[in-house]
Formats: structure tokens, sequence, C-alpha cells
């Protein structure tokens, strides 16, 4: 039941079209998402330029495709799939626009190229190894919306890397510090930085990292204030909430 | 040396009256936090209206009380001593203006009791047992000039207590939701928000929550957008970071 | 909004004393716990004969003394309060009828001595350094009104104790079985019987127990069908669990 | 020994056609499952309907179809094969009636198609990626003679979605909730239901996930009344259990 | 330098053929394994019958059939082989006598069939998955000279069939008890018999029994006297360790 | 139902003094304890001189002291008493004979000075902070018959320690190895020794050791044959089965 | 900017061919790199022989020979390729010169045959399976110009085999100890030496040993002083550090 | 046996003082720290100027007393004693000299003051609170004769705090690394130092730390080449450690 829908329902009630028992018995029993919450993941839609996300890694090439023409009927664009292997994009592409990352392993479909970008977003992260989880985050917040730097080459073990890069690291308004290993470019960051750095573990690395652990708790751990924390090589999630912070407008007075 | 030192420094270099030699040196070694970063740390306490955090745990009263003389010295005010004891305060209150809250163990001497609160951070928790955490979370946002509605009552396991409180959570700028045990409460919190959500788990409960292991990785794993975590039990990092996403003002276009 | 105001509400949309648009808004708006999941709770103390229970481990006894007061003016008795300390039942009694059990740490204000009880639970524990986990999942069940059957000496290392009973766990119609250590009753006790076995793990042991992991894990593991397990030393719960199925009632036809 | 040969042996004894002393050795050395363990378990399979399930995993198509085979030939139907891969199917379908069900890999030999379901089992989960898990829940309480009632579409990041069923749920005998990731679903179905939940944390997520150890450890904390856990993925322990408890009879007064 | 050497050693020393200064040098340098140390490990293989055990899961074919070869021009027979791909059983068996086993994995190169056995080891398992390693450690044990009775069917979730075979039980000299999952049947072994019981915790299961830590720690943690416990799916140790204790004889008076 | 009473028992069969009905029914209820199973237990304490231990860890002095009440009263003594407080061994000495040792906190109430002792066990450990542990096992092992070398000087750092000893540990029938920290003395004591070899890890250390982690992995892991593990402190159980292997008599031909 | 560049623009602010202001913003965006740090970077180079190590891991055939090709063109020779598949060397091999060495799966580019080596690095593993992590680490110290004593049949399992070799362990200046299982190498060289010791636990084994865990502990809590750790299966960065002492040069008076 | 010893009894053998089949005998069974290991310790104890260290945390006050009464009346002095109490060193300071060191809790009997220091070691630490640690480890290095420089001020949260300080990194011959929470220090000094860094991980934290697991695993995943780690709070070990490398001389050619 959209807002349209609701007043109908009630003008029913008001002209004795209905009965206030019947009525009772539709407002109890009405799905919640038709008078209420699903408005609000409506309204996300449109507020973000991004309508749905479909997490891709355990779906078949059939149902990811067949969720991508649904969307599609219903008018959506801007479709963005993670975690999608190679044979997944051949498959959708062959009846839908898709654009494909193969580094990020992620599909835009039926893009929209004319998406207004504003703000900014750093992505930062200290090896190639990482690339992936970064490029993730990137696409996110720029199918959302968000103009993205991208700060690949700044390590900590080679300080002076990330330290040549101040000027931009200041001027964000929020950073993505994406690290395996030791994970410490958080905080690092978060000392360099005035704004919210969301941290991203990987679990890039091997032996005593134990699958992204060691950069998680050393993220979780970080010495410098406004750094957050996300899962473990979730840069969908990192991209995603930077937009939303990104997007920030002013609190009225 | 600030921007004014080194313009000076330039001078004398043009001037001859040093030379490219030992200008060189003095470049080399000159203290970084002279130069440009420790700029930052000075703007960012102007800026945020707390100058300066001191965590309390690990240090004696007759250290805390050292470092408060040292900042009022200096004509800071408003300052916030988390993980105070009793102790600690008592001692600290015998030469110092101090308001002492004892839930969370937190302390601010000679609090400006003039600080312009804006903005809207929601601060949620399931069960009593959490208060100490989010009332530092609470203090934190407000001594950094962020109005804070307290939602206390909300727990998942009586998810009516919270869906009563959706305009509160839907009007939010930023949340901060503190749950121990299950942890639960962001992912419902971030279902229905549409702002940043920050999830601080905490060490409540017992047995197989190990500490507070349980709650953290259930907040890393929320399968809601915008979530993101900092450490255990750390209600004034997630106070610290609610009031600078509170604060974030509009980009420019 | 409760089933007669919801009617009241209907009614008056329907006589136009509010117009659609405003009922809209009211409906958007009105607190969940007035139009159906409160009552849940309230149906839940009406039906199981325990209108609530305190956890007593974080709270004050005057926060303990207060909540009782609050729920006994409010007409209700049999109020569980579990891991209370002796100091607090002490603080209690001085104003209330408290029956306080040191073992367990469990307090019963207020006591209906007339509870009916049904049924048959079993409470199997290997060891009597389980018994205060024991006797909390027995007041519990006892409580909210079941039968409960103690067998406390019947730890698998010595299986002759535990088949000496194999009567009275054949006849159980649900069987909470308590064990540290390497938790292993569960298993046997699962294989025994007929009826849903609730495991118990405690943190009973020392050294590679980890504070309960070990039997937490062999009882996850049990190779033994209708066996499932509650938190660490959680003896409320499984004594909840288990007189909620001791009541069930046969499946209509 | 049955309980007539038992007789017989005891008449021996009383005729002295066996001497005491020889009575004595045979009694020590008989068995046990010729005198009463053993009975149990062919009472089980008489009276719940499945007389035994195979658990495929470890064992070859040459085994499985042996264990089929064997236990066609003594009359036994309704073969659950948990855990199948879909050669062994292919190999087990030579010879013998097989219904296979691709998604929880499990298979059915010889159905017997007039089971006789009653009560009511509720399976719900948050996402598609727990569905092999779920339908192994489904598949072994149908096959023991359970309604099922399948809610596959209410994670509690959109908790609307889960409310929206709130009838379905209030009206369940029990419910299996079955969520991987932070594993939230059984704390807030706990929260909504009058029955026992039993809770399946599944392995479904990545990152700090651990192989469902986040899932597992949330559930384990819920601080909803009534829920208790089983292994990780073990949609079979949970069906089995579910079907156990919606079989309860009334308790005899 | 074996026991003659030496002798001749010092001989030489005493006729003067070798001066004392250069003597005590090449005391100080001669390789431990010529004076002492060395004597036991040939000692150990003439008493136990198996000169050497060669570890085969990191070598290739071609390194283990040379070590077998090499063995083999030293006379040695009766050479067990763990772990061993049945490729590299065909690449050996190719230029060497071997006796492969499939299930456990285990080749005996140039078997001695006239091993002669003594004593009683009992190997007990739970489940056909526990067969490899149960296997692996009742090659082992008769390849070192003890008899061995296998009892693999006499999981504790259906304790009767273990008690079956008390009488094999209480008659054993040792036993290894070999179990996944729960890992019960250790301690339930442990309670029924009189000597020592070498526990084999096993990977065999999934979810939440990480690899074989859940039967590691029940089994660290069992409450029954006379158990020890080995490395998960370590058969070889646990058969190599109760052939040695098979293998005691009486202490002299 | 001892040997005696079982025969008494058959008779009354046999003369129809009981009815083979009634002869069943007391069969099956029988206390199994009273048939067979209670003999072991009855046996072992009888042929090992220790006829219960009590772990006094849980145990109140009042209670402990009523148990060796208890078992003195039935003709026991030499009565173990573990993890027994200065207190409780002051409380229990008022009323009992009680020798007390405050390193391993241990009590031997009505010590049975004629014990004889046979054999060989070694306890070897590394530094003086393992000794508690080392002690426990060696009263244990002395006060059940076996003759007991203590060496406690011979941590792996200084491997010539322990190498001075190796006539020591050649002619040991068993040895205790108890360890904290990186626990390696097991191993190099399992690569010189041809016996068994119990190896207990320690909680000695600080850090990384995580509680005696370190010690017990290390020597799970162990590269040397013949060694099996116990848990971390656990001197009581290592003694017990080093006992029961020194005890070992030839087998039979 | 190196040493000379920066003499340059200083000269150019003395004489005016650059603003002092212009000067301000070259120095305060120019990379870090250009003005001192990248000079150590560069100076190690220099210093030790190896400019670059490349991590193959992650990086494809192309890439890794773009790296190569980029680092001959700038005259780099003895480039270090670590972890790097045979693939990537088959494909480096078609344009360049590489020496591939199979076990530790490292290629070296650019060979100069004349590097001079010095001093004594001594790597010691207990078995065959640690070859390739200690092949790494040798490899990598010769190549920076170490001598390295190969000890690779001395584990502690058979401690004489090291004691064998105590005359080349006491005059190495530092010992890489390369072990799995339970990593006890390193205490007991630690014992034995006078130089710093690196230990390297491996992930070889199998159960207990958790990825490598139990070594890694297990040298973490080495009784030994002088004994210190890094990652799992890290030979390159023992290597590196071996060399690195190794070169040490004696301090000025 | 020492050397003059050894020679002495191979000239009785030459002499027919002693037959060469006792003489064997003899050789077999000498302690062998009486022919040459022991010497190692000797030795060291005179070359690096502290003859023992005393682990004080488990020991009394009157076992340290004496173990230092003993040391002293060999001539020895600089006794270092670690982790000892207050009330230890008020103890031992009655009979001996005694400099008692509270924030590292560590004593220094009969002081020699007239240590020759040589070389440069840097401990560096992030913030006050891992200071105990820092100077344990400050501590060590001097009394064994090492230069010490302190840099407490440098977390890696103020970047340019540690960047003022890169002269004194880079001129040090070994820096120890000391750092709680999330470790980075170590990899940011790895980064920016030529010489070998000791990583000190410590317990200073809370929530996500797990007693300093985060630090730890940080550090041994550090991407900064020349890393290595001791034990958590292990600051004994890293002076050790570093006064070893710092007395390196340079190889000889």
């Amino acid at each position: 039941m959209n807002k349209e829908e609701m007043l109908e329902f009630l003008r029913k009630v008001k002209n004795d079209e209905i009965s206030v028992e019947d009525a009772l018995v539709q407002l109890k029993t009405a799905p919640f998402d038709d008078i209420g919450y699903a408005k609000v993941d409506f309204h996300r839609g449109i507020r973000q330029g991004a309508n749905e996300v479909i997490y891709g890694q355990d779906k078949t090439p059939v149902q990811i495709s067949g969720i991508v023409k649904s969307m599609h009927e219903h008018g959506i664009s801007n479709i963005l799939i993670t975690r999608m292997s190679k044979e997944a994009a051949d498959f959708v592409s062959k009846n839908h626009t898709l654009e494909y990352h193969e580094i990020p392993k992620a599909g835009i479909a039926y893009k929209n190229e004319n998406i207004k970008r504003t703000g900014s977003v750093v992505i930062a992260s200290g090896g190639t190894s990482d690339m992936a989880v970064c490029e993730e985050a990137a696409l996110t917040a720029e199918i959302l919306g968000s103009n993205v730097t991208r700060l690949y080459d700044v390590g900590v073990a080679g300080i002076h890397r990330l330290l040549a890069h101040s000027e931009t690291i200041m001027k964000a308004r929020v950073i993505v510090a994406v690290a395996g290993m030791e994970g410490a470019l958080a905080s690092v960051i978060g000392g360099l930085a005035d704004c919210p750095v969301i941290a991203v573990p990987t679990s890039v690395g091997y032996g005593a990292n134990f699958g992204g652990l060691s950069a998680l708790l050393s993220m979780l751990n970080s010495c410098a204030s406004g750094v957050s924390v996300v899962n473990i090589d979730n840069g969908f999630g990192a991209g995603y909430l930077a937009n939303m912070i990104n997007k920030m407008e002013s609190a009225e007075e």
C-alpha cells in the first residue's frame, strides 16, 4: 500500500465502502512494506541513485539475469552487481546492457551515464594487492553519485609516499582506508585527516594474518579518532557508507 | 615552523642570511609539527570545541590533574576525561572545576556551559547494562557540540519498542547503536535508517560472548548497508565520530 | 492504540471527525506497542505464569528493589530474579517477600505457592560443580509451572550411573543436560532419549576448557539428533525453553 | 535378547535348564542392545516415520546405494539421505526409486507419498543464500510428518518484511530461524514468537564471519527467551528437532 | 662411533697411537649419534620391528621410492609409509614390493609376514567416517607387533552399541579412542576401561567442529582418568604409542 | 548387586522365591553399578591403592571434610584431595589425619605409610614455576604406588642440563614432561626416550601463551613419537596415567 | 628531489629565480620521496646489493615481467622475485635473464655473479618439509651478500643431530631457525647459541597446528633469550633481517 | 668435566690408570655440562656483563633474596631482577644493595656503576601506557652495556611526532618499537629505518585488542622489511636482543 493507496483505503472507510471492523483486520495484516517502511526503501533508491544492489556471489548467472530483468522492467537503471564472476557477466551481457569491471568483479547494468557526482571521497590503499577491494568501494561510491579520488600507492612502510599526498587527504570529505597485512594505514590516515575514515581490512597476506584478522583487529584498535571499520574485504559497504557521509548536508540551525 | 616562520626562513635564504647548505640541513631536521602537521591538531581543537581528550584509564590522579592544569593554563576549557575513577575525580576536583558523571566514569573539567549544539545524533541501546558505554558516547558528542537523543530501551528481542521510535530514527543525521550480547540492534536500525550508523559492541553478557566478541562479529557482518563498527566498549570513539559526521556541511557544487 | 482504541479511531474516520489526511499521519506515527506487538508480551505473561524476569547481574540492590516494587504494585507475583547476589537479596528482603536460593543465586519475590505444575522436565548433570546452573534451570522451569526431576549424579565417565536412570530419561517430555569439561552428557542422553534435549555448556573446568568453549563446541557437534544448545552457564534460558516445550499441547488435527 | 527371550531365559534358570553360574556369565556378557536400549532405536523409527537417515557426505555412491538396498529389503521406506551429491543421486537412481532435491542436496528413497502431516513448523531465513540449509530443514521436517511453512524473505535489515508475516510467526508451534552473517533473525523472531525457536547459523558470508562463527555466537547470545541453537549449517538437525517439538502431545494431568 | 669403534678409539689413546690432545678434539666434535644417542634410535628399530617410518605427505613419489630403496639396501623390512597417495603407491610398486591400504593411505614396503604379535590393542570409533584414522592407527600398531581389535560401530549417541562390547574394552591392555564431532567417545570409554586410553580427535564433521577443534578440546577436558590425547587425525601417533604401552613388561621388583 | 548378591538373586529365581516376571523388572531397573560396572570402580580402587580422589577446587571445606569422613568410615585410606586451599586443609585437619602439601595444594587424608612402590616414573620440568603441577603429578603417582624421580631443572633453553640426565631418562618406564611457555620439553624428551611420554602443558608464562595454549599446541604437534597430552595444568591426570602405564605387566604369550 | 636538486632549488630561492611564496608551495607539496625519505630507500639499495624485491604472489606474469623490465632499464640487477610460480618464471624467462629456484619458488633476474659475500648466516630446520621456507631465506641472504650455511637435518626430536653441529651453531653471527609443528627448534638453538636467532614458524603440519599457529606461539614464548620471530612461512623476511644483522659493523667507540 | 679435567682423564686412559672399558662408561655418563655446553653459559655471562637474570614473577621475596645472595657470593654483580614487586624489592633491600625501578618493576642488585656503554639502541613507543615495557627493555639494554635513546611520544596517530625524530631513527644501530592497540609503530619505523627493528606488542588497550593479540598480529604482518617480533609485553627479551645486535662486531673478511 503506497501513499495513494493508503489515502484511497481511508476514503473507503470514510464512505462506508469498507466497515471499520474489516479495516482493522486489513491494517493489522497489511504487509508493512505497503504502509510505511517500504517507502523508506523506495525513497532511499530515488534519493541515492541506485535502487538496488545485487550481491552476486551465491547466485547463478540465470538468477542474476532474472533479477536484472525484473528491475529493468520496473524502470530501474544503474543496477550494481557485486562479486560477479566473468562467466555471469558474459551470460547477463547477452540480454542486458552491462558494463563489467574485471578487477573488482563488479557489473553495472543499464548504466546511467548522466549521474551527477558531488563532494569528495578519497580511497587509499597500501599495495596493489588490495586493488580489487578498493575498486569495489570506488565503483560503489561513484555509481551512487560521489566524486572519488584514488590513492593506491601509499603504504605505511614507506610513509613518505603517503605524506606526499597529505593535501589530498586533508581536503577529503570522507576517506576509505583499505589495507591488508598489518592494517596500519587507517591509523596513520586517521591521524592526518580531519574527516571520517572508514577502514576496510582485507584478507591480503599470509600466515599470521589469518584471513584478514590481523588487519581487522589492528583497525578496531586504532588509536586515531574518527575511524570506524567494516567487514574484511567489504569494499561495497565502505563505498556505500562513504557516499552516504559525503552526501551529508549541513544541519539546520 | 608555522607558515609565517617558513616564509621568514625562505627570506633568509634569499637574503644570504643563511647559506643554502645550512638551509638544507634545517629543512631535513625541522620537526614536522613545526611546518604543517601540528597545525592540523591545533586547528582541529579550535574547530571542534574540545582541544584534547584525556584517556584516564592508565593514569594516576596526580597525572590527570597535572594534564588538566597544563591545559587550563593554556586557556583550554571543556576538557573531557574518559575512564576516570571516582577517586581520580575526587582528587582532580580539589584543584579544578570538574563535572563528574559516575555511570560513564567521565569528567569534564572547566566545562563551557555555552556550547552551541547542532544537528541530531541518536544513541540507541538495547538494555540498561549498556548505559555506561552509551553515556560515554553521548557526553562526548555533546561536549563536542552535537544535539543528542537517547533511546535506551529498544532491544531487538522486543522489536516493537524500537519501532515505536521509528520517527526519531528516521530523522537522525547519524545513529550510534550500542549493544552487547548478540549485537543485532545495529542491523535492525541500519535497515530502518537512512543515515550512517556507528555500531558499538559492548562486553555486556557472559559465556559465549567472549568479552564482546559475539557482538563485534555480529556487527561487522551486518547485512544492512551504512553500518560501520568501532572497538568493543568504545563509547568515546563512537561519540567522536558521530559528532564529526553530524557536523558535516553540504559539499560545494 | 489497543484494539478498542483502533476501532474508535476508525469510527472517527468514518464519521468525518478526523480527516483521511490526518488519519494517515496518525497511523504512520502510532507507536507499534499500542496496536499489536505489546499485547504479545502481555499475553505471554498471563499464559506462562511469570510476568517478567529480572536479570540481576548488572543491577544495584536499589534498582532490583525498585523493579520488584513496581511489578508488585501492578499485581504481579512470582517474580523471578536471576544472578542476584546475597547482598541484593538481603536488601530486597527488607521491603518485599523474597525466597532466596543461594546456590543458583536466584530469588522469587511474592512467590505464589499455588502454582500448578504439569508435565515432566528432567534436569541432568554430571557433577556437583554444575549445580548452580542446574538449579537456575530447575527453579525457572518450576516457577513457570513445570514438574522437574533432578538427576545430578550422572556423568559420562561413569556411564552406569546414567544408565541406572534410563527409565526416568525415557519418560521425560524434555531434558536439560548440563555439563562442563567435555560436555559429552548431551550426546549420551540424546542417544538414550526420545524427547528434545536442551544442552547447557558450563564454564566449569580449567585449562583447555577456555571458559566453557570445550563443552559448547562439543554440544554443538553432538552426533545425537534432537539436541540443541543455549549459551554457556545459561540455566535460565534452558529452564525457560524446557518449560515452553513441556507445556506444548497436541497439535490440532 | 528381547523381552520374550529374556523371559525364556529366566524360565530356564527356574527350571534348572541353565545353572545360576552360567546364567551369571550370560547376563554379564549379553549385548545391551538385546535387552533394552536397542528397542529404543527400533521404537523411535516406528513412532517417527523415518527409520534411518543416511549422512551422505563421506560415503561413496556405492556405499549409499548399498545402505538403501539393505534398508529397503527390511521394508523401510521414506529413507532420507542428506548431503548427497548429484553424482551419488544419479548412481542410486539406477537401482532405486529416488526423489532428489538439488538445492539441499537431499534425496528421499522409496518415498511414501501418504505421510500424514500435522502441526505447524515455520522455517524462516533472511536471504536466498541460506536456502540450501532451509530446505534441508524443511524436507527433514516434512518427511518426518510435519506441516512446514517457508518464510524465505524476511531478513532483519528490512524488518518490515518480517513483520508483515507476524501472523504466521505467532501461529507457529515451532520456528526454525536460519541466518548467516550477523544471525540477528533468531533474536528478532524470538522476541515476536511465543513458541520455541531453533536457530541455525549458516556459513553464508565472508571475512569476519569466520565460517559461520559470527552467526553462531550471535545466536548463542540471543537476548530473547525460548531460543536454542544447533550446529552451523545443520538444517537436518533443526528439522529433526522441530518435528519432535511439533509432534509434542499435551502432558497428562 | 659405535661401541666397538669407541673401544678402539680408547685403545688408540692408551697405545699412544693418538695423542690426548687430538683425542680431546675428536671427542668434542664427534657427531653425537656416533657415541650414544644414535644407539637409542638403532636399538629402538631392532626392538620394535619397524626401523623407520616415512611420512609421505610432503614427499614426491620419487623421493619416497628413493628412501625405500636406501632402507631396503640396508636390510630393513616392514617399512611403513603414511599419508601416501595412490599415485605414489603405484610409482613405488614398480620397483619395490609394496602392500598398499587405500583407506588409511598407508603402504608397507617389504612386509615381513612373520611379525609376531602380542598383547591387545583395541581401536574404537564412533562412525565410519573416522575409519581412515582408525586404520592408520591399527596398521601402525600391527606392523610394530601388537594384536589389534577393531570396534568401529560404537558411537556414544547409541551407547548400547558400545556397552555391548564392554568385555572387549575391559580386557584391552590399551585402547585408542578415535572420534570426530563431539569426541565424547574417549570419556565414555575412559570411564569403562581400566587401561590407558589414547584419544585421537578427528577433523570429521562440519561447522562448529572447526577442523577437529571441538573433538580436541572435548578430549583434553575429559572427566575420565587415564585418558591422554594426540594431534587431530594422528592415527599413526596413537598406534605407535599404543604399541609402546602394549609392549610394556612388568616392572622389576 | 555384587557377584554374591547376583548369585543369590539367580538362586531365588531358580527356587521360585521370585517370579520370572518380577526378576525381569528387577534386572532392567537394577542400578548398573550393582551388577557390573560398579565392580570396575571397586576393583580399580583395590588394585591401585587409592579408592577415590576428591577434586577440591569447587568444594567448601565442610563438603571436603564430609566426604573424607564418609570415605574413612567405609575403611578407605590414602584419600587424595587435589586443588585444596590452605584454609580447607586447616579445616579438614581438625577432625582428620591429613598430610598437606602446599606447593601442589594437595592433601592426603589417612595416609597409609606402607604403600609399596614399584617401577619408575620420571617427572621432568623446565623451570621452578611449573613445580606445582609437577608435584601434583608426583604425589598422585606416588600415592598410587609408583616410584617417582623428579628432574626439575632441565629446560630446553639449556639443553645440556637435560642431556646430563639422559641415563635417568633412558631408564624410565614412563615420563611426565611438564612445561609452560613454548612446551618444547616434551619433544626433546620424546626424542631421547624409549618409553611413553605424557606431556602436561602449563599456564605458566604471559602474553602470547594465552593461558597455556602455546604449550598445549606445541605438545600436540610434537614431532617425536610416543608423546600424548593431557589438559593444561592437569598434573593429577598425568600422574594417574603415568602410574597406570608404570604398573603395566607383561602381556601373556 | 635528491640532494643535488634540493641544493639547486635553494640556490634558485637565493637568486630570486623563484619567489619565496612559490618556494613555500613547492616545499609543502613536493613528494617526500624527493627530499629525504626516498634517499633512504635509494641508499638501502646501493648498500645492500638488491635494489628491490618483487613479491610475486598476487601478480600476473605480465605484471612481473613489466616490473623486471622497468628495473632492468634503470640499471638494476640482482632482482629477487619471491613466491613466483613456474608459469610466471617461464614467461619472464622469454625476455629476461632469469635464474629460477623451484623449491622456494624464487627467481633472480639479471643475477650479478660477482656478489661478494661476508660473515656467516646459519639456516637451520628440522625436516625436509620446511625446505621451501629455508631456501627462500637462504637465497635472500645470499643475494644480499651473506655467506649462508644450511643445517637441514636437525630437528629436536633427535637432539643429537643438532648437537653434532654445535660448532657451526656457536660460530654463526646470526641464525635463522625454521620449524613447523611444535617449533621447538628455536628455543633449543637459542639456548646453544650466543648470537641473535630469527625464528620462522612454518605452516607445515596438520590438525592442531592450525596453519602454523602452534609453531608461532611456541616461538613467541621461547624461554631462550635472543630469539625473535617473523610471520609464518616468511623466509624472505628472515633472510632479509639475517643479512642486515650479519652485515652489522662494530659500533664506534 | 672441563678442558683440564678432560685432558687429565685422557692421560689416565693413556697411562692405564683407568681401563678403556671404564673410560667408555664414564664418557657415556658424564654430565654434558661438564664437557662443553655449560661453558657456553659461563662464557656468555663474562662476555655480556650480566651473568644471570632473575625472572621475579613467580618467586617469593625469600627466594629472590636467596638467589641474589648466592650470586653475590660467587662474585657476580649487576644482577637484573625483572617483574619484581615493590614488596619483594623492599625485602631484598634489607640484606642487599638494590636499585629498584618502580615503573618497569625491575631491580638491579649490586649494580656496577662503571659499565661501559657503546653503540646506539633506540626504544620508541607511542603512548605513556607502554612505558613499563619500554623501561624494562631500556634497563636491560643499559645494564648489558648499550647506550639507549628513549623516544616515548611518537605514536602513528600523530605521525609528525615520529617524523620529527627521523634523524635519531636513522642513526640507530637497532630499534625497539613498543606499541599496544594497533601496533602500527613497528611498520612505520621499519619503513623509515635502515637497521633491525625489534617489535614488542603490549597488552595495553581494551576490547578487541584481546590482551595484546591485535598488536601482535599487526607486527607479525608488518609489510616493512627488517622487523621481527617478541612476546607480548616482553620488554626484557627485546632489550636483551637489542643489546646483542648492538654489540655486533664487523664480520671478518
